[in-house]
């Protein structure tokens, strides 16, 4: 086993923080076309270099005026004054406007000279003619010099101070820029961040897999890339690297030439820790490595050598997703976004309340993935008009291998090393995975069933967590999820509403046309057949074990002595559809599954009987807007439709 | 004069939302790359198509083992097993795991046959070879079945629901679908918003402007792509209409054939609006022309014939800037993003309270344009941990036609029409004018003056109104500003903390080697000479009356018989540099101003005096973190920097 490096003196997570800032990530600044501007932060203040307008405009349609000939004009004694042209937007005054005159102006045009106000349409007659020919036009107020004229300059002077440096250009400041006809933009650079995945065994999302070598798709490049660009950042994708140090060297310093920062990240195994240790140390600089943090201790940063002589950033991120995002998240997007001139996005964190008790001592930062729940609470009323309850935020624990943490965590609490407890009702600060995350309104929990995945289908973001109807159960009575979905009887006292029910076929799917003749649960007893099952705590599963019980109270044995005969019995699979595709692949001969599932993908089909599925509301959340918008799909037209078109389902 | 068309039965704002409700902006749902999926929504749900992981994987660094040889064995009593071979991440398994044997595994690697659980290699210890030269490890901990090892499957299985239709791709749904190997995603197209501006006035920025043909450039088709962006929707920008029935004809055309929403903006004029409405109403269909809200109310609702024979929704827009975003944020934004099937972001309006009484009684709905100003206070300790009091609302009326107002507003109060006042410290819910706004951390109000540019430049995101000395200083006493910037005498009473000054020569800027031989004010009244003023209110126009009032004494004349004969003594510019570019542009022989920017911009200088410049924090913010943090930079350091090489300035 290669040697491995020891995190004896693990870096406190403020030094780790240090060590990144001390790191220079800023990016020369760039000019970019306005058209492209949005989002980017402002270089360098930018001063006016015209006057807006460029000249006195007049603001209303109607007829430029010298004011003074207004004077003493009402409704009821009208001056009038000769008609002598018209200026319209766009146009250069052809007309001078004397003493006893006005000109037709329409909104936006030049003043003609000799005129300084504006009297609006609305406000005047055209006249009968004079005896020569000429239109007159009857004023019916008087106007002070200036009225309805906007002078040149006085939106914005030319020199004025229009926008400063580190402004945030978004549609409004786009505008201004348009104003001044500003069309390239002095910004701050995006710093570009190269990303090197490592290990043998990934393989980039749309190439070829090969399960049986341990392949996996690459998760951190892409999410990374994508955590990387929303902090204001260029990603930069970089092949995998292996556990080869020749090619691992060529790669980072390939990055570190091209790249303001390199992360690396990928692999979880010790050994191509161990190479990337080694490249940094012997081409660049190490600042530290390993930090008092869970998840998180294998951190690296440093520096890498430039073959310009200059130097890129370094961080390495832990292999795990979750991990890697956390890590991300809370030590380098925060370098990335201040070298972009960005802040920290206000829904960026989220302030919340622990739904449960939560027990720690671990003596290091940890930085617990969690999910979060809004129930959209008014506070009481003495609270800031319009503020809610803090939203339920309840922890993820999946092991931070697991990529589906990812979606069923929506960020990370960072618990001191110092706390032991952290109680239910405790406010808490939730670092948000995403400014962009947005926290489900409703959360279910229980059987894994194609109805109930058609029916989330129809919500407004909800969150269900397959763990089955036992468990779901279980959850429900805790009080953490909103919902439960069971399948088949249920054997605890909860609190619950009933939002509907349906019913559905269960049994043994076999391979199309049912080559072995199976007939029923005695052939998985008695002949030699390879079956696959489901989950103890799963619907299926119970009504499986129910019915090996009346098949073994009929042969009077006991159910174990049967389920011992079964080859697979103990071979459980996480998804109703994963037995069918492993009959459908010939690596099983019988499995546990809905009917649903074996005719879909055209497999045959044993029944052994029908249970009933329930959607149970806890009886505290069946009033919130989420759960009565559940409860209306689930009116008897609402299944009616959900299950329509589902073999083996009835209402 | 055009005939036009009257806005005598305006739509409530109801009708108009519900009228853009009815047009199906709706663009068939695209498939984009992963690595471009980031911000944008699923079109549809994604089930797993693979499991993850693909096989049993050790998830920890160590043996793989049968579990069943592990059981008895602790620290003082190891089991030891025979190394028979080793598995590495992205390897087939050449080894199977017998009975009283192990195979060493990395984190990631394919479990062998035979082995059901993994031993960490913390737990383990190199042994003593056997005598056949096979290594021995010791293991000083039992595991059970499945300990450390991932099932294919148990992340997420084949069929299993990933992700449901509707959801945002972040990076951590990006990281779900990259572990499904998903490279192409189905998302829900961006709407595509043609944007025609129309009227003759109008240049792109960029362009040459000739402002005495009364050209401006055009605001509104950025700032309104930009907010065509940032609602999700993909903006595309045609060339300008002008006034002409046939060429606007042609452009709505084409932009309808093109896009699924088309709307016009730009022009002011009601002849442009006219020929909107008449190429609407023949080649399309009008749903709605006038709303009672202000400002907005032209607002046009249709549709567009298609070549097709489809159809493009239509909205027009009013021409002045803030009102057209008003409008596009009110009225159309919503309707783009729900066409892209994004939510309105969580930080597109802020709870605020009003600064002041604000009076309105129109009778129609108003949307007011309002700043921002965050106090950051900490509310009472009974209301919810962390929340802030709300920010102050302050309205800004600028006069709808002024595009600074899209800088100094952050966005709008919708008042209702049967309000007839705002009570400070009311309760509002402000619309920001994108949810990218950022509000100030410090508001200052007051001279304009090269010092505070270059201080403003130092801040983090303050915003300052150059609105003079006197109505500077008038604000502060009326309790909205945190600071304001004195030039010259003050003659109010206000409780404010002085946090730095400095002093600043004025006097008259001639043109360069003050070719008319100016020597000092009274050449202004006593010769033929032009001159260029400041607005009463500035410190510079204090200066130079209170010198005028000398010359009168010395003279035994008043004051007004002086400034008679000064020509252009009423011309009044609006920024301290205006006056130095009208005399640089030979249109005035004199003008008020500052030794810094007559020097700056190579003109001749007539220095007439010195006056104090000082920056004054109301009493009451002098606590506040961002004032504090400006009075950092006010220290005798900081001012000595503030001024360095600014000529004419001294502390």
């Amino acid at each position: 086993m290669t040697e491995r490096k020891e995190f004896r003196d693990l870096a406190e997570p403020d030094a780790a923080r240090d060590a990144i800032a001390s790191l220079d990530l800023v990016p020369e600044p760039e000019s970019v076309p306005l058209a492209e501007a949005r989002g980017r932060v402002l270089a360098e203040r930018v001063d006016a270099g015209i006057d807006v307008p460029g000249f006195d405009r007049a603001s209303m349609d109607g007829y430029a005026v010298r004011a003074r000939d207004t004077f003493g004009a009402d409704e009821a004694d009208p001056v009038e004054l000769d008609l002598v042209g018209a200026v319209h937007a766009g146009a250069t005054p052809e007309v001078t406007v004397e003493s006893g005159t006005c000109a037709e102006v329409s909104t936006g045009a030049v003043m003609p000279d000799g005129a300084d106000a504006v009297v609006m349409v609305e406000r005047t007659d055209e006249s009968a003619g004079g005896g020569d020919g000429t239109d007159r036009i009857a004023f019916r107020t008087s106007v002070a010099p200036g009225d309805h004229v906007m002078a040149a300059g006085a939106d914005i002077a030319a020199g004025a101070r229009a926008l400063g440096p580190g402004t945030r250009l978004t549609p409004r400041e786009i505008g201004l820029l348009s104003a001044l006809g500003v069309d390239e933009v002095p910004v701050r650079g995006r710093p570009r961040v190269g990303i090197v995945s490592t290990g043998d065994e990934l393989v980039r999302p749309g190439d070829e897999l090969d399960p049986s070598s341990g392949e996996i798709y690459d998760v951190n490049s892409t999410t990374i890339a994508a955590g990387v660009a929303e902090a204001g950042g260029e990603p930069v994708l970089y092949p995998h690297a292996g556990d080869d140090y020749a090619e691992m060297e060529r790669l980072l310093r390939e990055a570190a030439d091209e790249c303001d920062l390199v992360l690396s990240s990928g692999s979880t195994s010790a050994s191509a820790v161990d190479v990337i240790y080694r490249v940094i140390e012997e081409r660049g600089e190490l600042l530290l490595h390993g930090v008092a943090v869970k998840p998180g201790k294998p951190m690296l940063v440093g520096r890498l050598d430039r073959a310009d002589g200059g130097e890129s950033a370094y961080v390495g991120l832990p292999g795990y997703p979750v991990s890697a995002l956390t890590i991300f998240r809370t030590f380098v997007a925060p370098a990335v976004r201040e070298a972009a001139g960005l802040p920290e996005p206000r829904t960026a964190t989220v302030e919340g309340r622990m739904a449960v008790r939560e027990r720690y001592g671990e003596g290091r930062l940890r930085l617990m993935p969690v999910g979060l729940l809004d129930l959209g609470d008014e506070t009481a009323a003495d609270g800031p008009a319009g503020a809610r309850e803090r939203p339920l935020v309840y922890p993820v624990d999946k092991g931070s291998g697991a990529t589906t943490s990812l979606v069923e965590a929506d960020g990370v609490v960072a618990v001191d090393p110092d706390t032991e407890y952290l109680e239910a009702g405790e406010p808490v600060t939730v670092q948000l995975f995403s400014p962009d995350v947005r926290p489900p309104t409703l959360l279910g929990v229980g059987e894994d069933d194609p109805a109930v995945n058609r029916l989330l289908d129809r919500l407004e973001n909800p969150r269900y967590l397959p763990v089955g109807s036992r468990e779901g159960y279980r959850r429900l009575r805790d009080g953490v999820p909103d919902v439960a979905v069971t399948a088949g009887p249920t054997d605890r006292e909860v609190d619950d509403v009933v939002l509907g029910e349906w019913r559905r076929e269960w049994g043994l799917v076999v391979p199309a046309d049912n080559p072995e003749g199976v007939e029923g649960l005695a052939d998985l007893v008695d002949r030699d057949l390879r079956f696959v099952n489901r989950p103890t705590g799963t619907g299926l599963r119970r009504g499986l074990d129910d019915a090996l019980e009346d098949l073994a109270a009929e042969r009077s044995a006991s159910p174990g002595e049967l389920t011992e005969r079964i080859d697979g019995y103990v071979l459980t699979l996480r998804a109703f559809e994963s037995p069918v595709r492993r009959v459908l692949a010939g690596d099983a001969d019988a499995g546990l599954a809905l009917r649903e599932t074996a005719e879909r993908l055209d497999c045959g089909f044993v029944p052994l009987g029908e249970q009933p599925v329930a959607v149970r509301a806890a009886a505290d959340r069946a009033d919130r807007e989420a759960v009565a918008s559940l409860a209306d799909e689930l009116d008897d037209d609402g299944i009616a439709t959900l299950i329509e078109g589902i073999a083996g389902y009835s209402a």
